[in-house]
């Protein structure tokens, strides 16, 4: 079946990662593509409530159009599933392919993942693709092999299910990746070290830079060790936060509380 | 014991709804206040990475010393958690009062659980508190006492695990709330319709107005019913984002892909 695909990334419309992930993309269908006119890294599923947005055409060729938002990822998915899109539903949404890891816990400080979620809060497969490097230049050869074969798989094996799947590349050469590993979130956290300097007005000002902390370094069935012994990692996300085990402890915490 | 406290909010360092908090939390110990400057709702797990941050003092009297950031509620957490409190850690994280919902799936969407789940992945027990009214001027009466029944009952019963524990207090007075319900979120999204109008400068614009859809209206252990029939919900939340339904049904999907 032809898809009718809508794209969108965290790292702005002209970055080369969103430019690799529509051209993969279009093998599979029709695609929309909606990205913030700015790098949006690190918003998560963070909204624009006191702003109005800005929408943008920037260019419309053969079976791809791309516009430009103003706001956050999230944004972009809701303007084109509930304005551009409306009558007209994607029936798969990506997001990427992201300069950066979200792996491990990151995935809830991505707005990559953000738009990911998104897309699935509204019922309609959806997949986060990223590489495990900053580097706006990055090679994207093997990014590109398994952004299509993940996509021809998923197609044809997920049978239009709403899932999430939060996908991350090492940044190997394609000959050095040793496969694709379906795997759970690293348990782990991330601390900053703030740099503290002073501004030209004479104000301290701090600047955050985080290392994330393992909490489970020998375990083999998370994205980290996948990551770590040159496998893709796709870990399947839900936006139920409910914590099951916590529901039960506290189950009685608060019986006849007045 | 007595507590070592953190406080944020998303509504701002000057919000009612803080102030609220604040008052309530110093009867269980020392209280730090890391605040943004501006309303940040809607921010989720935003975090600052391409600016940098500012800390202004905004009062230091007693056992109660208040600092606004310049960042999202999760930049709050983060730099008094690794900078202002690093050889000094809270032992319970608080967030809210906010004003307005944070129930069902708006936790994914919300600054007050941002900053709430960002201090549970520190390890330490956190709470969100929030009022389903945006009123800014909203009567506390009855939300202030179940912050303090609540935190009571939490003290006494929790024994210092983490746990992350999203609160919602519906707007009635507290002689018609019917106590407390530990509950799950509902499952459910958020559809927006887009208003188009135009700016002075001749450019459309869109600004987004949601309403959540419900998909479990008949359930009665969820956050939604809770509040609907008086009560107060309360819902563990977890950041371990792996969808373990879909992990099970996808496992194999990709083996043996090159």
């Amino acid at each position: 079946m032809k898809q009718n695909i809508l794209i969108t990334n965290d790292d702005g419309v002209y970055s080369k990662g969103l430019r690799a992930l529509i051209e993969e993309a279009s093998h599979f269908g029709r695609v929309t593509v909606v990205a913030p006119e700015h790098g949006m890294s690190g918003m998560s599923h963070a909204i624009t409530m006191a702003n109005p947005l800005y929408l943008r055409k920037v260019r419309i060729s053969g079976d791809v159009s791309v516009y430009a938002c103003s706001g956050t990822p999230v944004d972009c998915v809701k303007i084109a599933v509930d304005y551009l899109m409306k009558y007209d539903a994607p029936t798969l949404i990506l997001s990427g392919i992201n300069h950066g890891s979200n792996s491990n816990i990151s995935v809830i400080y991505s707005g990559t993942m953000g738009a990911a979620t998104e897309g699935y809060s509204y019922g309609v497969p959806s997949i986060g693709f990223s590489l495990v490097s900053h580097d706006v230049a990055a090679d994207l050869t093997a990014s590109r092999h398994y952004v299509r074969k993940i996509l021809e798989r998923f197609l044809e094996r997920n049978g239009g299910e709403p899932v999430c799947l939060n996908v991350n590349i090492p940044t190997l050469p394609l000959s050095d990746i040793k496969g694709v590993k379906v795997c759970r979130q690293t348990k782990g956290y991330w601390v900053e070290e703030f740099t503290r300097n002073v501004d030209p007005r004479g104000r301290d000002y701090y600047w955050l830079t985080g290392r994330f902390v393992n909490l489970e370094p020998e375990a083999e069935d998370n994205d980290e060790w996948a990551l770590a012994n040159g496998y893709v990692s796709v870990v399947p996300v839900t936006l139920d936060m409910t914590d099951r085990k916590a529901l039960t402890r506290s189950g009685d915490w608060f019986d006849s509380l007045d």
